[in-house]
């Protein structure tokens, strides 16, 4: 019950892309992405449309890696911030590939990536699943705040809507196409919608370390696991908030994670050269660094075994005017690298 | 390659719920429904939050017939029509059961017990699933459409978003609490996102025939497949428009379905009693007849296989103002009843 979901084999990450905008390739690991627009445009004429651009671009680039045509995929998880996930719909949910559209905010890198999984594993049909999750700096700020062409100020708990995107291949690690050695992903844990009461939605960090915290702690309470098992645990946007929170509230319930915390909002930017108050935040934030960073050091070997939870803050601008919450939420998958 | 999942062994719904508002109460399916409020209210001050309310109804009725508590249930799928999707989230995904949230739109009843089902199969440790999805029609008026107090007129293709919500609890047919003869999924199809150019979005069933149509075709390509082999084939929510349109389609494609095609949103309200214009239509429509007409009828043996198809418009309003399309999608489930 509502335990680890241990998988009977891997599931194979086989291929994957990233692309960010320019404040995004400006940062730390601008390097590392596979591909990024100074303008932030991707060719479009709107924001909105511009991140369903981005949408279709990050699964090209993921096929192209993988000598593939989107025509071989058999399933699609996609989903982002915009209001009917229209980014993902209309970008690469319309490159005729069998779809399922997703809801977890920021945390919708790590859903699909467990929902595939678990496709994968239940179907000896469905041979080739893809995950791809966007955001977009200016159309989410238009969405959720106000324009920015409105020069509204940002209080300092306020993170940076990554502008970004992530698209990942998954397959059993048996199929005869994966090449080892693939990051693998052996484990999943659903995250719980925790309430903790935050109204203001320029603190998610506040919302969302709880959730956070749930998921480490139900996961930690397996007697199988220990923190010193995992080179990293890495969550998807905290930011630097959120971070310190998750660290205050595991601390009262006894949980070391032993410094090997990493969040991808606090990675993706430099705050001393960008302002980006508590870091960065947008269903992209995760899945742009987890397909730069960590899989890349998984696939070397240099990462072993990592956690990677993405952190959602389940937001409804009306619902808070209402008197309503933000919600939190985080679920996990368990990564393993280098040979199998 | 994008065929027919074909489940190796029987997912159960052991137990479901329906519950709507006045209208549909007292539409020619009234007495079937497990609940109602007459207010559309649901006790709560707003209707964002009264389709809150109602998603937590819903899902504690299915409970309550299992006799489970919300404890004892182990993944949760839903979605709902409200930006965020936070009816789901603030509603029954409040509820402690670890959440995957979706966004299909309309087809969100049908994309839930897919992924619930393959989650089963998957997943030894997954022993219970819940699906629940909702709409409401004063909710989902003023976010596409207009506030109904504005009193707007809607062209005769429009669709009535129904009140409605439905919850369905899943187990793998084996398990020693499933009771015979509990409606069972025996296989999936799952939806790709069609665009057919229709920029209207007061004509959401000439947006979805086409998505129902590439489903259907797919799905009796296969030469083990014919529509003489089901009782009936359901689709959610075309009405009159949009299942005219895909008769249409379907005859220019050589498949006739030999009069077993129903929808839930022509059977949801009497035209002659209630002017909905062209039919029902919301999550709840799809998922409210699902649960109160056709699951008993399979139980009782009166149906023994029907194939259901929800069908969403996947629609942005700000996307159309920006010359974007209204995109259809339709994912079918195989449903058997009887003795297995």
């Amino acid at each position: 019950m509502k335990t680890i979901i241990r998988f009977p084999s891997p599931v194979a990450i086989y291929a994957r892309a990233s692309a960010v905008g320019g404040t995004e390739h400006d940062g730390p690991l601008g390097a590392l992405f596979d591909f990024h627009d100074q303008t932030d445009r991707f060719g479009a004429d709107t924001w909105e449309r511009s991140e369903e651009a981005l949408s279709r671009t990050v699964l090209n680039l993921a096929l192209s890696r993988a000598g593939e045509s989107q025509d071989e995929i058999d399933l699609l998880f996609a989903g982002d911030l915009q209001n009917q996930c229209v980014a993902s719909s209309a970008g690469c949910g319309s490159m005729g590939i069998p779809f399922c559209g997703l809801y977890g905010a920021c945390s919708t890198s790590c859903e699909g990536l467990l929902l595939a999984s678990l496709s994968l594993l239940a179907s000896r049909e469905t041979v080739r699943a893809a995950v791809v999750t966007t955001s977009h700096n200016a159309a989410a700020e238009r969405q959720f705040r106000l324009p920015l062409e409105y020069g509204g100020q940002r209080p300092p708990t306020a993170q940076w809507t990554a502008t970004a995107g992530g698209a990942f291949l998954l397959a059993r690690s048996s199929e005869p196409f994966v090449k080892a050695p693939s990051p693998r992903i052996s484990a999943c844990l659903v995250g719980r919608a925790i309430d903790s009461g935050v109204t203001d939605g320029a603190n998610m960090g506040a919302a969302m370390a709880p959730a956070a915290a749930d998921t480490l702690l139900r996961f930690f309470a397996s007697p199988d696991e220990n923190p010193a098992d995992y080179d990293r645990i890495v969550t998807g946007d905290l930011g630097t908030e959120g971070s310190a929170l998750l660290s205050e509230l595991l601390r009262e319930n006894g949980l070391d994670l032993l410094g090997r915390h990493r969040d991808c909002g606090v990675l993706l930017f430099d705050p001393l050269k960008t302002d980006v108050h508590a870091g960065g935040s947008g269903c992209g934030c995760s899945a742009s660094v987890l397909a730069s960073l960590f899989l890349p050091a998984l696939e070397r070997g240099e990462l072993r075994r990592i956690l990677f939870l993405a952190t959602g803050a389940l937001m409804s601008p009306s619902n808070l005017l209402q008197g309503g919450t933000v919600l939190g939420i985080a679920p996990l998958i368990v990564l393993e690298g280098g040979k199998p």
